[in-house]
């Protein structure tokens, strides 16, 4: 059996944020592709990937909340980024 | 002073691979509107947000290959999501 290698990454509020915007918007954009397009292996690979991704980000998003709470969520302009 | 508080998340090789990935796009989608964009507030945000996430992405990046190796930046289809 193959040990699978991980890594472990440190993450800010703000960081956390913008990951789970970064894979909220990849995931609308794999369901569009799945919905919309023509080619009916493209739509299937498109799908086969949102539900990967989905997985991946219900998983971060529990983390995530579980230590900076459910405002990490809030993905509105003035909260997601540090304080300029 | 207000210690910030962070979040320990482990990632496989292909979790870390989506979100580079992920974060690749949101990049490509901010810098698309900072050109393109005729509000030059919005344009201005883009260009300001791009400049938050580029630095989280190189980080991201360089932890991701320290662990897995340069190959994690290859978002090639075939490779990217775990064997189904």
């Amino acid at each position: 059996m193959v040990a699978l290698r991980d890594m472990n990454v440190s993450l800010l509020d703000w960081e956390a944020r913008c990951i789970l915007e970064s894979l909220s918007r990849e995931l609308e954009r794999l369901r569009a592709v799945s919905e919309n397009v023509d080619d009916e292996d493209a739509a299937t690979d498109a799908g086969n990937d949102y539900l990967e991704l989905v997985g991946l980000k219900e998983r971060f998003e529990s983390e995530a909340k579980a230590v900076f709470g459910d405002q990490i969520t809030n993905f509105s302009r003035d909260s997601i980024w540090p304080v300029r």
